[in-house]
């Protein structure tokens, strides 16, 4: 193992906006109740103005590097740079000849690469004079991290959290605690919508669809409330850039540039985050850069879904957008990586991959474990199930590199640690963890279940 | 928050021996048979040479500043130099106008300052031909320090952990596990010692002098064995000093200097570990630096405990030492702080206490809480309950400084996380959170219960 700090000095300014480099406009949000395209007052009731204008590229954000204010800086310096290592004990231990680095996010506060949006978006709403962010969680990775990121800039936070997580998971709800939000099983008693499905069981275990229409409905209530989301939107995978923009300083420090960049992906955020930076690089020096995103068997939007438009939502009350999806009544199996168990996909993600831009592989959880305890062995680190996945792909790299005999590069992130997730790898190391594979009418059934939208 | 970030070459390469600048030798160690003084041969059965040699002073080891070897340096290189961090917005959350640092050793593979002295250990045994080290674990801290340690130089691990924790903590077994290491609750069938407790009840929740005389007893069955402690002892304060060592670099580049320096103590080994070379440059450079350790009320070896001789197992298998010292009878309460749950003290700590090198207060597990969840949503990352004693007295240093106007310089040792211990987290925050304070007849029976020995 070998780290490439940087200073605090080195810290990138801006954050990378990818949609003014991309040779046509995203396809139009829709209006989930007109089924007209939206404007920006649409969103006014739930977001902030600036990040509705980041967005959608307007305004002062209708440029390609958008510099980061000195408030989020000065907070990303709690944890960031985070380090670039290149994995020479699992290079060893692999017996390759290819270079394998990774840029690790687990250092964080809340031990993922989520701090990196909810640092901005928390400062914009306290700009705008929002007193109070409600959210949806489910394995908790995202309500710890807006919860740590209302603390720092003294915003109430509210988080509705998937019931059978609740119960599940009550050291994630005791963290998202210590950071003074205020947590309740979803659905909950407190919106009309959670009202509806606690009628229907009043022991409902909750989805994050659920979840979801719950916060957004909370916002809508009150004047001092906006809401917050983890993944998918465009200033979200703009936030999290700042990952990708230090690992190309950290590989020039290292004198290396890779030949494979690879992310799990199930949102698309910290996916994005990595990579479209080296998309832009690839892009502008014409490199034949390949991008893989690594997203679950049980949630494989980009290699079985459609590329249409759905409902992020299970109340249907947010905007539809076109995206990669397995419809909105597709519910992932149960597996350890609880936060890559999204029917959907980035619209950005789900547009590159369409363009041929991005390469995609689905992967099943007992691999992905074992892959996992094989770099926690050289490297010292215990993944997340979630960055388990681009573990897992990089390995495989490695391993054909050595069969063929090529010196490859390979860039992977790291996206948290497992220090929450350590159930998943006892039921491996037991032998009791199961693969989820979705016959082909299963898959079809839900996709003919989506909702006819033409924009 | 500003971090003091070393470069790899800026490790520090060698470890700092206070034996060779005490005035007088340590007391000797006593045989528990003979009653005697020992000599190295009486250790060599469970012992490497060169770890026997390093812990008297002797041969090499004759020295001030020992060379760490290159393997160990390599190894330390997967998460050292460790950060040292400017507190700064925990100064303001305070308002006082103390300056406050930390060293922050929970970015270590297992989450604390453990593994400075697991992998020297792991090394010393590869080297002398050991196949396979033997250990106890309560917490779980020192069993998942030393199983990653083995899985750096490839030897078998094998931890007793006290079966309480065994039962209560499956998490930390399988991080031992995800290691590789083999982990058996005790009291075991494995050894005749816990064969004996298991005959007294089948269901016998084990301690830690149980669970010690298991390991040793394990050691001296098997030529290709030893056994490895993760406190008290020299060597293993001697190999922590690399903590000290990196903070004084740190905090010249900080162009700062404690005015006192502050850690949690149990066994003594991250004290011993950051304390040690400011003691040193306290001596030879006349300053009047204070040094604080803080211990649990729940285990008040130093505050309350007298300085005599007595066991650290309770089947009395090992050697006896001089120490500060509850009695082995005494039974510390089941306190959140686990790692500081121990009957005595390093012998070097409680020769510096004796002799008025260092200061030590006591503090209750609530107040604890309270102040490591000011920290958490100050400085983002929340400390194990153990280093919460540290920042606990810190915060008490910084507000008495806001009082008296002072400008003082306070530096602590966040010896690790707490992303294991988010039950203590969650009781005390639901207000279910226990003190502990012994009545002095209490204190008085178990030390009138010590063993009578004099060297």
């Amino acid at each position: 193992m070998k780290k490439y700090h940087l200073s605090e000095q080195e810290l990138p300014r801006a954050w990378y906006n990818v949609l003014v480099d991309l040779d046509e406009p995203l396809p139009p949000v829709i209006h989930p109740g007109t089924g007209k395209p939206i404007g920006p007052d649409d969103l006014a009731p739930i977001f902030p103005e600036e990040l509705i204008l980041q967005e959608v590229a307007a305004g002062p954000y209708a440029t390609r590097f958008v510099p980061i204010p000195d408030e989020v800086l000065e907070a990303y310096r709690l944890y960031r740079p985070t380090p670039l290592i290149r994995a020479t004990r699992l290079e060893q231990a692999l017996g390759t000849p290819a270079k394998i680095f990774y840029k690790y996010e687990g250092i964080s506060p809340t031990g993922s690469h989520k701090p990196n949006t909810a640092i901005p978006q928390a400062y914009y709403n306290k700009k705008a004079g929002t007193k109070r962010l409600t959210t949806e969680t489910g394995a908790g990775q995202w309500g710890s991290a807006l919860s740590f990121a209302c603390s720092i800039y003294d915003l109430e936070c509210k988080v509705y959290m998937v019931r059978i997580s609740y119960q599940q998971k009550p050291y994630r709800r005791t963290l998202m605690e210590i950071f003074g939000a205020n947590i309740v099983p979803s659905p909950s008693p407190d919106t009309q919508a959670g009202r509806k499905f606690l009628e229907e069981d009043p022991n409902h275990p909750g989805s994050l669809g659920i979840a979801i229409s719950e916060a957004v409905e909370d916002a809508l209530q009150r004047e001092d409330t906006k809401y917050s989301l983890g993944s998918v939107l465009n200033h979200v995978l703009m936030h999290q850039t700042v990952i990708g923009e230090e690992a190309l300083k950290q590989l020039e420090l290292a004198g290396a540039y890779p030949d494979v960049v690879i992310a799990p992906v199930g949102g698309g955020s910290n996916f994005g985050g990595l990579i479209l930076p080296f998309y832009r690089e690839k892009k502008e020096r014409n490199l034949s850069t390949r991008i893989v995103a690594v997203e679950p068997t049980a949630a494989p939007s980009l290699t079985r879904g459609v590329y249409t438009y759905d409902f992020g939502d299970t109340a249907h009350i947010i905007p539809l957008v076109k995206m990669h999806t397995l419809g909105s009544t597709f519910i992932p199996a149960p597996i350890h990586a609880g936060g890559l168990r999204y029917h959907g996909m980035a619209p950005l993600i789900s547009y590159l991959y369409e363009k041929q831009e991005i390469e995609a592989i689905a992967v099943p959880q007992t691999a992905i474990f074992q892959s996992a305890i094989t770099f926690a062995r050289a490297e010292g680190i215990v993944p997340a199930p979630e960055a388990a996945h681009a573990v897992h792909a990089a390995i495989q790299e490695a391993l054909q590199a050595k069969e063929s005999g090529e010196s490859k590069t390979i860039l992977f992130n790291l996206c948290g640690h497992g220090h929450f997730d350590l159930l998943g790898y006892e039921k491996f190391l037991r032998g009791e963890l199961e693969d989820f594979e979705y016959p082909e009418e299963e898959i079809q059934k839900a996709i003919s279940e989506l909702p006819k939208v033409e924009a």
